[in-house]
C-alpha cells in the first residue's frame, strides 16, 4: 500500500473538504495524464506561474529547462508550488451560481532543488520525454554531455500536498429544479488529433 | 488599435524572445479560449497556485469563488500573477533533446482587489457564465442577492503581461535529421463530449 501525500496546513483542503484527499495513487495518475504543470514561486515577494512540462519517477517529480531560463533558475532551491490541473467537464446549472466545472487537481509544496548527479540528471531527462511520449525515449536520440549540461533539472518530491477532484452533474437548490433550463454537463478532453510529420533544422534549441 | 500589454521587467520574456509578445487582442483571444486560469500569491513567504475559474469583461479579468474560501481571501488585495495556458500539441524531435510542446500562454501581473459594487459584481458573475457557456448567463437564473454576497469576485486588470506561443514543428540539429526517428507535432485540443443530462438538488452549493 502506497503512503498517503503528506498534510500540512496548507495542504488541508478546507473549501468543499469532501473533494480533498491525499490519495498518492490518485495524484501520480493525474500527474502521469496532465502534461502541463504550473510553477510557482516567490520573487521579490511576489509570486510567479510558469507552466512547465515534466516527468515523474516514482515519488519525484522532475521540472527541466534550459540553463539559460533566469525564471527556472529562480526557483531552483527555492519554496515552490507545483499544481497540475486536468479539466474533465462544464457544470450548467440551473441558477447561475451552481455552475462550476469538473476537475482533477494536484497540488505539491516543497522546495525544489537541482539535480547534479549525471545518472539522476539522465533519468529524469528521460521521464520527461517518455512522460510526453511512452517509448519515445528509447527512439529519440539520447541527449549528450553537452546537451545535458545545457539543461537545467529541478527535483522536487511528491510528498506534502494534496488532490482535489470534482465530478458529476450540477447541483441546483430544489426550488430551481423545475426551471425550463437545460442543465447537465459537457465533458471536455484533450484529444490528440491527427500527427504532422516535419520538422526543420535547429537554430539552437528545441 | 489596442494598446500593447504593459511591460516590465518581469513581463519581458527573454528566453526565447521571439516567442514573446505584448499583444492584447492575443492575449484576450487565448484569455477566452481557456477556462481555467492558475492564481498564484504568496502565504507566509512562501507560493500556492490554485486553479480558477474566471471571466473577462475588457480589459478586467474576473475571478470568483466562495466568500469562505480562505484561499481566495487570501488572494483579495494582495499582488498576484495569473497564468492562462492552451496546449496546443506535443513536439516529438529526432533527438530528445529537442522534444517541446506547442502552446499559448498568457502571464498577467497585479494587485488583485475585491469587488464590492453590485452592479459591477453582477457583471462579473455573468461574465463567469458567459466564459464557460455563451448564452448562458440569459438561459440560468441569475443570482440573486444572497447568492452574490456569498461570492467573492476578484478584480484584476489585463494590464502588466505577456504572451508566449510556441507554434510549429520540432527543430532538430542539421546531423539528426537523417535519424531513422519519426519526428513532427501530435496536436492536441479540448474537445467537448456528448452533453450529459442532468443534476441533483443542492446540499448548498455548487
Amino acid at each position: 500500500m502506497t503512503e498517503p501525500l503528506v498534510a500540512t496546513p496548507r495542504t488541508t483542503v478546507r473549501r468543499r473538504a469532501e473533494r480533498g484527499s491525499f490519495d498518492r495513487e490518485l495524484a501520480h495518475a493525474i500527474l502521469d495524464e496532465a502534461y502541463v504543470a504550473h510553477l510557482g514561486f516567490v520573487v521579490d515577494s511576489a509570486p510567479r506561474v510558469l507552466p512547465m512540462t515534466y516527468g515523474r519517477i516514482g515519488d519525484v517529480l522532475y521540472l527541466h529547462g534550459a540553463v539559460g531560463n533566469a525564471m527556472l533558475r529562480a526557483a531552483d532551491g527555492a519554496d515552490v508550488c507545483v499544481t497540475v490541473t486536468l479539466l474533465d467537464g462544464l457544470v450548467l446549472a440551473r441558477a447561475a451560481m451552481h455552475h462550476s466545472m469538473n476537475y482533477r487537481c494536484v497540488v505539491l509544496y516543497g522546495r525544489a532543488e537541482r539535480v547534479d548527479g549525471k545518472r539522476e540528471k539522465r533519468s529524469a531527462f528521460d521521464a520527461v520525454v517518455e512522460h510526453a511520449r511512452a517509448g519515445r525515449s528509447a527512439e529519440a536520440r539520447p541527449a549528450n554531455a553537452s546537451e545535458l549540461r545545457q539543461t537545467l533539472v529541478l527535483r522536487l518530491p511528491i510528498a506534502e500536498g494534496s488532490v482535489k477532484v470534482r465530478a458529476g452533474g450540477p447541483v441546483d437548490d430544489a426550488e430551481d429544479l423545475g426551471l425550463a433550463v437545460w442543465a447537465g454537463v459537457i465533458p471536455l478532453a484533450l484529444v490528440p488529433g491527427e500527427p504532422v510529420p516535419g520538422g526543420l533544422p535547429s537554430a539552437g534549441g528545441a
